[in-house]
């Protein structure tokens, strides 16, 4: 088992991680005020991971389980507002900890639980994808999604802990393994390219990892991720390259409506990303080959229908990076790099301005260029 | 026209107040970068004030007006969801500023979408009442209810500004003045009892006062809040007592279901803790006389019908106060004075445990001891 301080800015919390690291939870309870637990996991979380979970809990504290329906569409301010209600039924006051166990909906959901009841309750993290274990717990941002767009309401939130359970991801089906790589490929090709000899070969298209290749990734991803975190806790400056392959992928995630996880619309981002910056003189074409060959490597390549192009288009214009800069009328601001490790600057700005025409141009090529559906699940 | 810097711990705002202050915003707004103002009244703001209040922001700027139906059967999740929705729908991003134009509950709804959307965006309270002026706005606590209880849903978010427009307050009704002048009376006998002497002098039963008197009890809310929260923005210690006699009082209007306002109940509950402090010791009868001095100078003496007794207990169960210390069976933690301007403490505590059977006795008391109905109005 491996124990760690995450430290963004001025917030920090324990990360913990291995196999069997759940049995270390009441060691690190043992000094902290709580007493009362209220698990909350959706529906789509196999009953054994929460019996487990519960189990630790329950021996320290009273421990109750909410569960709510799993996916985007229930990532709302109405679930939140029916888990807050169902929390304080349960008993909760301000001496009682969140757990939110689960993937990356979840921990917002519950984040947003959290950071609302009584103004901030303690909140634990438990993620159960490599996705959630590698990325958004490794973020203080919170958000559900508003009926115009993702992610557009939410607040920054510290959790107390995060605690990895590698068992739980070793169970996970390859396609959702694959989700989590597609952020530490853009970790990789966004953050640390000096990483890729390094891990390239332990890259597959199968996505069956080890505990401790999984290991090796999660701790690669909060270096990464504190490199540019470190200074910029908001994600507002240089951590907003973090978002690369975002404005794009949010586009295509909400308009295929489940057909893409998050991550496979991220690495479908990514690649549009790299050659729309080829095509505005900011990366050479090696740098773009480097795109494909680490998102060929874990072995995804998703045709979106071209039907979708107008709907991509309409939610791109509603994107949440608007704003970070004064607008322009028919342009569209991307995070795009100008290297492999270095984030475009546009002047003072950390977004580039982009015409809509060039990105559409470049979607419309990646719609009709995939070659075949998702391999190798 | 005033102005003055309003500083809790690291975080600090700026406060104009006076009549004309509205005029003053364009010289204020001349170097932000927002680029459109939404302002969130709720549709019992008269329209006079909707209306000069947005011309001054729609001389910077395009500015929108969004009204929501009042009071606190409004002031929860759904509303906020609503005004975010029509928020991002009116164009809003990251540039755009909140302007929350009304009383207390609009500046915590307000204060909730402004502290939601994008993750926060800047946020400027323009307060209609003596409440939101001299109370609300000088706390960075926002919140909405659930159905389980008054604020128990929110965070803590600082706006960029105040502006009192003194013009404003001069048109209340007397009552909301009145309700405002509670928490003056609050702030004297738990914060600054030394200024008692000087104030009590300007109270009136029918609150009818000039604008100078106005700016004499907002500055001096001011610099009473400030003195506890300087050192404690979240409220959670010393500036506790700023919730003196709101744990009967906000069960009281919860139960009596709008028949009382927010100020009222709060005196209601002051009455009733000094009461109760005086049962277990920690006051003497001539300061109990003295919170009924206050307290009739301001023609505040509700009679709420001993019928609300079994409600008033249920709700005082669920206060969100409950958890800032160790929970003990049939007792309730509450804000009590250990003499005028003295948190009472209990051990490390900032809330003092008391038996339910003695809490409600005095509550019943003084259900049947008050005499009339609201004098003055």
């Amino acid at each position: 088992m491996k124990s760690r301080k995450v430290q963004f800015g001025p917030f920090a919390y324990d990360f913990v991680s291995g196999e069997g690291s759940l049995d270390a939870l009441p060691g690190w309870l043992a000094d902290k005020p709580y007493d009362r637990f209220v698990l909350i996991a959706d529906t789509g979380i196999p009953d054994w991971i929460v019996a487990r979970t519960k189990a630790v809990f329950a021996a320290v504290a009273p421990a109750d389980v909410l569960r709510f329906a799993p996916g985007e569409s229930c990532k709302n301010l109405t679930t939140v507002q029916e888990l807050a209600e169902q929390t304080i039924a349960l008993g909760a006051d301000r001496r009682t900890a969140i757990v939110a166990l689960g993937g990356g909906v979840t921990g917002n959901v519950a984040g947003i639980v959290a950071g609302l009841l009584f103004r901030g309750l303690p909140l634990l993290h438990i993620p159960t994808t490599l996705m959630a274990a590698s990325d958004s717990v490794l973020s203080l941002k919170q958000a559900v999604n508003l009926q115009a767009g993702k992610n557009l309401a939410g607040f920054y939130y510290t959790p107390q802990l995060v605690c990895v359970e590698l068992s739980f991801l070793e169970a996970l089906p390859a396609r959702e393994v694959r989700a989590g790589m597609c952020e530490l490929v853009k970790n990789l090709l966004t953050i640390k390219p000096g990483h890729i000899p390094a891990l390239q070969p332990l890259l597959r298209t199968d996505n069956v990892y080890s505990a401790e290749e999984l290991q090796t990734f999660i701790d690669f991803c909060i270096d990464a991720k504190t490199a540019v975190m470190r200074d910029d806790p908001y994600e507002k400056k240089e951590a907003l390259v973090l978002e690369y392959g975002h404005t794009i992928g949010h586009a295509l995630e909400l308009v295929s409506d489940g057909e893409f996880v998050h991550g496979e619309c991220v690495a479908f981002g990514m690649r549009c990303a790299a050659r729309i910056a080829r095509r505005i003189g900011l990366l050479a074409p090696a740098e773009v080959e480097q795109h494909d060959r680490l998102i060929d490597a874990i072995g995804v390549d998703i045709r979106p229908s071209a039907e979708l192009l107008p709907g991509i288009e309409a939610y791109m214009k509603k994107d949440n990076k608007r704003g970070y800069r004064q607008a322009e009328s028919g342009k569209t601001a991307l995070i795009l790099l100008s290297g492999l490790g270095e984030l475009a600057r546009d002047g003072e700005a950390y977004v580039t301005l982009v015409d809509n025409k060039l990105i559409l141009e470049v979607i419309e090529e990646q719609l009709v260029a995939t070659k075949s559906a998702v391999m190798g699940t």
